[in-house]
């Protein structure tokens, strides 16, 4: 089955109110929720005095009611107690200023207290409720990294510490990595090393870079230290936890999910912005890729949010048509924050399933109508989405991208989704995987901007485009090691075998370049340009202007058995990734109206075609073969299937 | 008489500029300086040494000239031996920066240390000059919270929880009213509450304004403790304090004004600004109705100030305009920053009465014409200004609504201004009260946009309409209680049977959204749209367009033997209000061109109509019956006035 | 000869990387490298152990090679060893955020810690290469104040008071001189002072022109203490430092020049601004005028840097232009930030003359043909520049200009450009002098916006004038004194008589004013207006709109044997000070085509015309007699020469 549900905060509401709760989760078709995430103070009002009674009726209850729990292990916000014994768990920013309670989050990633207290509450929480009915998935903390991307403490600098020592052994090691000889920043004992405060000027990358990695692990520390406590007490219940997307780039999913039974994802797309879903889509890829599996959808909003500047909420129909989205793009669940709207706090204005005004709302209806909906396609659980073309992502190269002090400030999501957005709207199926993954079963691997590579992944490519496959580069990839070093010898280095040409100069730019294709034709490119030297490779467009006048701008190289573009700008990517996506061979899901997105969800038997009309004018779409609605009427094959605005169909085939 | 004068900072000059200044005064019709307003250092150069003589002399010099003193407690700046002494009294900001001295109100205002050596000040000051022949009229401090409105240290964080206790009796009722369910924030003892300081993401907000509540009090209590010293020693003098105006926010005014005597503004109309006279008005209207009494404009600039972007000098005219604009609405004092333009310091571009120039300046001829003029018309002074229509304003409403994480980021003050300006354009005299102000009294009472709304005052709104009042409330009014919880059950909870609708979503907007009026004119909002469902009201206007097409926009509801309107968005407003106060029968003080404002001053005998011409070409304007201006020639009755371009009429009838 | 070479820092580099940058720099031609810069760690890895066998491996490969050594005193960025040890050596912000290692200038210039171990340092290094073959000139420290303009903690705040103390003798004169009656700001004991860490508001701004002079001399204070040691040991080597151009303001040149030998400038014209020659050559002038001698560009990129927002290459021809430029303007050497682009660190996409991509490179070439070239002319040395004009200039002025709390926020260089750039387009030399320069050497002398006026200056100027001088003044010049108080009896009150005329009031503007010429002619103000009352002055254009309409805009005034103009307001400059400069006599070097620049360096026999094309098509140059070309045909003279884009010739006449 499809899991739908939300965030339960049972402690905001007394016990009239919980027991009606229960009565419009059966009306709204909740299957699950996810409890507790900020029970601490609740369990534990004081240090070690844990009353649990009345979370047990909201266990019991739920059980009751047949609601499957996502148990929150509770630790996502230490209770005012904690920081007013141990002010030093709290965390610091770059600045020095430490960060203060009356939110969430107030904890240092690092700190042994934190930990420990956590751990304590964990092994409480795991020792009650193991076998218990309700509870279905654990929950680890809540959104990781969300608001304190790192802490800059004292002792998180221990921390950092002892991890640069794990990571290089030797001080000089270390020297070497971080290129200290530059600015005289040489050390001569671990002791010496500090976080990236701020200083009086750029602070040194790779010491930047590290801490970012760092961070990343210190968070992951806290998510293991509770998970080490769980599988020990309930060994076969599956661990979770919740990123928050893409809004920021703390964790490095590549290192987390080997650790996760399933992955989640929150996700917020603004309803004022008429391509959200696209950003959306790219995520829900990312997170499906991670492990090749059916994810969790583990928090959306039922219709507005809070924290933007201004918060709209979702149209009619539009909580549906996200939902479905996110199961034809993997998901086997659904969950809102949250489910009844809070009255006090920070989130009061943040939509629920239940809002203030209460059951006799749009929201209410909406939501209640989509549990009925998905209970109606249970065989879509486990089902798999499969994918011919591949775009590679990589969180450090992301953060190496966008530190200071390079020729420009370019984006990791503005150019990834430069580069998806193409092929989302032409309805090719994406991956999106990380530059060492096994490569060979994609026709198409694209690189949008992959600034750091090691040379395995380098390797990793070669091996890929010698083999027969056809490869994509855009500009500035390939530009320094895992320690933020250049790598010498003609950018891209690398890669340039591959491509067959080498980079002398960036040029970003502030405006549009003219460019020329070899047939003649014109475009124009932005954002960046670049003196290329040919090697090798045939100039596809030139620089049709400025100081680059004549010089190549988009090249094709044959490399072994394969074929390897470069795209030295930012021109119209829609008719050049159609024309390389031609060549390798990749054919999109279906040919459908602009606006309908269409993507394949494949069961042993049976295959899913979702067709999801993200416009707002009705549109029709014919089908290669007749097909029913699971969601209209599943006895009737269609050959034509007519979408409202916003609408969805599941065409099992 | 209607006094008029300056700000009098003797200690920046010597003895002979001392002495000419007695001479310009006389010449310029000065009748009141506030002095002594940054003494301190002057009269106490060392902890407990008092050097009185100098301004002994400077009281003496004043009683001579026959100008009276609004004397200042000297407090306003501790001098830096207090702070080097005790750096515990400086305030620290929310990022635990500690602000340096080197400015001005470097103070914490809850510093027990701070307010001693203030008190101490106090004693000797009154002690010394109690029946000194120019004592008028204490001046505590100066423009409380105009730069530290609120501090964060350790020392306010101990007052701020006794403030708390003594709001709230027991932790449990603080974490009710707090909502510290929410994020698990539940205090178990107030040793752990702190203020809101920088926090991972946003603070609790019933936290947030609760300490906006304490901020105002513990300022307040600095004012009470210099005010018991004042009242002990000299019973007889009125005590005043001078507001900043409506640049911040710091101070609710309906808790301080109370404990004076006598209210006071100081205001900063922007030369460069052609409407910056209403945003005047509305001040002035909200600090007459504070008391219902005249009261003092204790601070405008002659010329241009120092402290914007760009700073305009005032052209000619435009200080008598708004002089006189200020008597118009009840001021009975007209008072400059400052009588002479210091060389030195930070406010030295600053214009005063005489400038750096001298005598043989523009603004040392216009203020003293001013002057002449002002004497001409004692017979104005205590007489009052009646309004039929209330506006309502409430601080803790005002902090409330622009908290973070709401729907979209609205404004009081735009709010306030853009319901008040087309009532200022029409001439319809406003009172700006308190929501639990006695209402019967008005015709109309417009609610602009009153967030946070008590019950008791919703209470107030229900019998004032049911006892036949015309009501106009704004969206975005009555949601949430004096805590920031929400009002559950649709919204707005607390006004729906007054209004007969509820809201079920807030949709702000970024760009305009059509309208149809009921009768098939058209017109289009701005900032704000909702979803509304009638119950009971008639929908007088529609949205057009958008996902809201067809629902109601304005509506109107009778309700007991009165009427109430609600407006879902921002319309037109200047014909929505002129059709509702032709409804209540409200009416124009005069029919005049426009640019002109009209405002009558009552006296037990005569009334007095003032025309101020805030336009740059002349105008004439035809009285309803004749009257002599007594401006001009008091013993000729004029049928019509001209007014040159920013011209001035006070019509006798 | 003319020095040619970069920034060398041979510690990021191995062995065969040096020996192969000892061929390359015999290629390029380098004569000149600036090494050592940040070898302090690598020559003291720990505290007072040293390690030199690999420096004086390179001193002496240099040596053999023939390159000259700028040998840096190595202490610009202490090692991390040091700040570890001594924490307070580590600046503090106004703010009171201790900044971190990490970076580069990571000390508090008052530290008599880190002056300690530089001045060890020092004395090592001096001792060891004392009489090095290749040692030429000594280096001190780096780009002085660069990043820490200023420190705000404890030591320097010791170090300000004891600054104070030497300037002011008695706490009554230094609060006489802060005009500390306002705001209550007297202090009693030395001990009260504190620099201007963030306060309140406003902080006192003499306080902050003396922490701006303060800082430049506590920088200074580090500069003497290594010169000391460096003239008991070395006392023939002549000594630099390299100012880092106009970007920031914290040194006082004025003070520091005396005590170089040489002075030395980094430049880095954006490759994207058309007019970046401009701001250039404005400073080329301003540091060849502080000795009148031949001085040292020391740093400039040799294409692009990594420190804007966006950092484009410089086109093809680009450097030549920009290094000849300064050769024209006065350079004896050109050197580049630096020799060989690193691989890691924070300017790690910084060009250098040899880049990632090695020798075969755009830039190397460039370079490499640039370094030939320049040793073709040697006897362009010790030649000079010699100007009719004098624009005046002064740190402390430029200080007080940009404080806040003035009447509009006034730039330093917008106001300098305005009035520098049409003379330089009119190719008329100018010197760039400070206020107390003797100035009867000039045929005019123009003063943008000389904010603060010591009254010697004034008497100056006086003297140049009413000894036939002419004189340009524009707005907002003379408002001050060294103390930051206004000059009291109408501005400017120390050049009234000068100028005949008194300004009442400033009217800063936010769009253009019309102004009418007496001649009938019209044009336009922009930025600034004001109420000019005239004593005796003429009224050469006037104010034709706004409230200013029929007042005097742009004067001229004959006093004693000379004219003083006064400028009002920001007109069109070319024609206005085409007309000035024709009425003084001032003569262009050339006419020459747009975009031409012409310059003349005199030799005791012979005279060079410099001809540079800043534009991007080719032009044809008249000269007034036959000469040839040093860069072409040297036996071959031309009537006529053509400049390619970005083209240079050196005519020897």
């Amino acid at each position: 089955m499809l899991h739908y549900g939300a965030d339960y905060n049972p402690e905001h509401w007394p016990d009239e109110v919980r027991r009606e709760d229960l009565k419009l989760m059966a009306e709204a078709g909740v299957t699950m929720v996810t409890a507790g995430i900020y029970s601490w103070a609740g369990v534990e009002p004081r240090p070690g005095e844990y009353e649990f009674g009345w979370f047990d009726d909201v266990m019991a209850g739920l059980a009751g009611a047949g609601v499957k729990v996502c148990l929150a292990t509770m630790t996502a916000s230490p209770p005012p107690w904690l920081s007013h014994a141990h002010p030093e768990i709290l965390p610091v920013r770059a600045d020095g200023v430490r960060l203060s309670p009356g939110a969430r989050q107030q904890f240092c990633p690092s700190s042994p207290v934190y930990r420990a207290h956590a751990a304590r509450l964990v092994e409480q929480l795991a020792t009650r409720y193991a076998g218990h009915p309700a509870l279905a998935v654990w929950h680890v903390g809540n959104e990781f990294g969300c608001h304190v991307r790192a802490c800059y403490c004292d002792v998180s600098a221990a921390d950092f510490r002892g991890w640069l020592r794990e990571r290089y052994g030797t001080i000089e090691a270390l020297n070497t990595a971080w290129t200290t000889t530059f600015w005289a920043q040489r050390y001569d004992d671990w002791a010496e090393i500090l976080p990236p405060r701020v200083a009086p000027t750029f602070p040194n990358p790779a010491q930047q870079l590290d801490f970012h990695r760092f961070s990343s692990d210190a968070a992951l520390g806290c998510f293991l230290t509770e998970q080490a406590v769980l599988r020990r007490i309930t060994p076969d219940t599956p661990i979770t936890t919740n990123f928050v997307g893409l809004v920021q780039k703390a964790l490095d999913w590549h290192t987390w999910t080997p650790h996760e039974d399933v992955v989640s994802l929150d996700s917020y797309p603004d309803p004022c912005d008429p391509r959200a879903h696209v950003e959306a889509a790219f995520a829900y890829d990312l997170v499906r890729s991670a492990k090749d599996r059916p994810w969790m959808l583990l928090e959306q909003a039922p219709s507005a949010v809070n924290w933007r500047p201004r918060n709209s909420p979702k149209p009619p129909g539009a909580l549906r048509l996200g939902s479905w989205q996110a199961v034809a793009q993997g998901a086997d669940a659904v969950l809102f924050f949250q489910w009844r709207q809070t009255s006090g706090g920070a989130e009061k204005f943040h939509s629920a399933m239940v809002p203030h005004g209460g059951r006799d709302t749009r929201t209410f209806r909406e939501t209640a109508a989509l549990g009925r909906e998905l209970a109606r396609v249970p065989e879509l659980a486990g089902t798999r989405v499969r994918a011919d073309v591949a775009l590679l992502h990589d969180w450090p190269s992301w953060w190496g991208l966008e530190l200071d002090s390079h020729p420009a400030a370019l984006e990791q999501l503005e150019t990834h989704l430069a580069h998806y957005a193409p092929l989302f709207d032409a309805n090719i199926t994406c991956d999106v995987v990380h530059p060492s993954r096994d490569l060979t079963r994609y026709k198409l691997v694209v690189v949008p901007n992959l600034y750091l590579l090691e040379p395995a992944s380098a390797d990793n490519l070669r091996v890929y485009v010698a083999s027969g496959g056809h490869l994509v580069v855009s500009y500035f990839s390939g530009i320094v090691d895992g320690c933020d070093r250049a790598h010498l010898g003609g950018h891209p280095a690398p890669l340039r075998d591959i491509l067959g040409l080498r980079v002398d100069e960036f040029w970003p730019l502030d405006g549009p370049i003219p460019l020329e294709f070899a047939d003649g034709t014109t475009d124009s490119g932005a954002i960046w340009s670049e003196w290329i030297e040919l090697e090798g490779a045939e100039a596809v467009a030139s620089f049709a202007g400025g100081d680059l006048a004549g010089r190549p701008a988009i090249t094709r190289h044959a490399f072994g058995d394969g074929v390897a573009w470069y795209v030295g700008t930012r021109p119209g990517l829609a008719p050049l990734l159609g024309r390389i996506t031609a060549e390798a061979g990749v054919t999109p899901v279906l040919a459908a109206p602009p606006g309908v997105q269409a993507v394949v969800r494949h069961g042993e038997e049976s295959a899913y075609l979702f067709l999801l009309n993200h416009g707002t004018e009705p549109v029709t779409v014919d089908l290669p073969q007749p097909a029913p609605d699971l969601l209209g009427d599943p006895s009737r094959p269609l050959r034509e299937v007519r979408l409202a605005p916003r609408g969805v169909a599941v065409l099992k085939g």
